[in-house]
């Protein structure tokens, strides 16, 4: 059962990882305060901070701590946002909150991807939330939207443009004919790309995110090691230019669909009409488009990355959860 | 309070005016039948359907009922799904089903415009809930994005091609050099059009739409009367022919925000650059954009009309409130 906690005054929330969506994420609680608030009838606050850097110059500095059990001990707090990524310390760390009670928020693909069936399942068991609107898509709403806006259609098919650096680097390939390997250092160089970008490249970023989609589509989650995945690191100039005479464009598509009952996953680049919006999707931006057996198709579209965008992601199932806990306390 | 109702068997919801919203939410209850009991825990079927016109040889003919009252006083009924439209009728049985204790999801733009808050407001009082997905954007999810999505965000604007009728007859223009007559005749021809498009044209109906956004996303309701329109009606081919050689487009875009401290909306046609996948939004299709402070522009896109479309968006409000009924009994 849930800790009785008293949330008359404030709901308190804990950071894990305070990188580039951790860090958005606290500068969004103290910026959007007094809006968060109204929304939920108390104030969310963040109490604690755990990372292993030095963040003493930070204003945040006295909300660090380097010990995950000064969170996991704390009964004041009540929903913990795991930022730290990776499947090892970030699995530990998200266990350990669910089965102390604690709700928790996760940006972290590869751990919902890989640890969330076990996750969700002890959720449940401790009647806590484990939510990860943030995984997928940065700043679009997409998991939600899946569970509940299109919850009344039979899903037929999920693709999307779900890694913005191979977007980013596909769009600079078009619009300048550069090579793949400048316009993979360019993409570095403004920090859209990680040193060591192969999973990007290689599509296993984006086949983490789709085996997310297709999980909340259709119920099932795939073995990710069964996802087709083709990489975008042979496209050469040639190819590019042949596709803008063909009047089509290159996009890093993954998609997820059930084929004779089975649900498959791929990841793969793809021709793409350019009088479809979906064409238009450029640079580091995402899109999503879902069809549907009764809306038809319906695309979701903006920024894939960014800490302040995906703290927005972030920050929407802090609010779903402090919400439920305060009206769950006024029922009691 | 809400009336006890045996929610172990299934919920009974009833439709009232059974066009071409009313209808496709009748379809989806029957073709969607399996998922969405999935989705809720217990069955959603249609008991009652209220119209005044001859069904006698439809399918659903033993649910068809001429007067209100069978619903109002049917203890079984606990969601009423409004797609009568305009503001007489639809008002007075909206007020007497709250008031009876019943949620209500509309389709009704015109209604959550003007009666809006008084129907929210009584819907409070009488604990059930009054729910308006898909009076704005046919099939798009977009409401409960704004409520919930986004909630994390103070939203700076929103903007959007909200009406189909202009988009379609704007895009023909400019495809095909039609006049703005022959543009209207053709959308006519196709259904698109109603035979009296005064609403679309002069742009109220994208006015209430926006207002509807507005309130959502700013919680306050502007005066339908103080929102500036500028309808369409007087674009000529040579601004389309002009519009093209600047490399822009011209839409009927609906703005809403805050310009010192108040909420201004408006309704006016646009030029619109063509490198935005705004840009591409083309015939029938809608779009919106929303600007939050954390989240930057996220857009939504897809079918804004249309029977299967905009009975997706209506039973997603059903399934919401039927999740939380089935919840509700058993914390009971």
């Amino acid at each position: 059962m849930r800790k009785k906690i008293d949330v008359s005054i404030m709901i308190n929330i804990a950071i894990l990882g305070f990188g580039i969506v951790g860090s958005g994420t606290y500068d969004l609680t103290v910026e959007n305060a007094a809006s968060i608030e109204k929304k939920v009838g108390v104030p969310v606050r963040v109490k604690k901070i755990v990372d292993i850097l030095d963040f003493s110059k930070h204003p945040a500095r006295d909300l660090i701590t380097k010990n995950f059990d000064d969170v996991k001990n704390d009964p004041e707090i009540s929903i913990v946002v795991e930022t730290i990524g990776g499947t090892r310390v970030a699995y530990e760390f998200t266990k350990a909150a669910l089965l102390a009670g604690k709700s928790v928020v996760t940006s972290n693909k590869a751990l919902v991807s890989e640890h969330g069936l076990e996750l969700t399942k002890i959720a449940k068991e401790k009647n806590v939330r484990y939510l990860f609107e943030a995984s997928v898509g940065g700043g679009i709403p997409i998991i939600r939207p899946l569970k509940q806006c299109l919850a009344a259609n039979e899903i037929e098919e999920i693709y999307g443009v779900l890694n913005g650096t191979t977007n980013y680097i596909l769009t600079k390939m078009r619009d300048e004919g550069t090579s793949f390997a400048d316009a993979l250092k360019q993409a570095q160089d403004k920090g859209y790309a990680e040193k060591d970008p192969a999973d990007d490249i290689n599509g296993a970023d984006a086949a983490r995110k789709i085996n997310i989609l297709s999980w909340v589509a259709f119920g099932e989650l795939v073995d990710y090691d069964k996802i087709e995945r083709r990489g975008v690191g042979d496209i050469t100039p040639n190819d590019i230019k042949k596709a803008k005479a063909d009047g089509v464009v290159i996009k890093m598509v993954a998609r997820a669909k059930r084929v004779d009952g089975k649900i498959v996953c791929s990841v793969a680049p793809q021709r793409v009409p350019l009088g479809s919006p979906f064409a238009l999707v450029d640079g580091v931006q995402n899109a999503i488009i879902v069809r549907g057996n009764f809306v038809g198709e319906v695309m979701f579209y903006g920024p894939g990355a960014g800490g302040r965008a995906t703290a927005s992601a972030v920050m929407s199932d802090v609010i779903e959860i402090a919400r439920n806990i305060v009206a769950h306390s006024k029922r009691a």
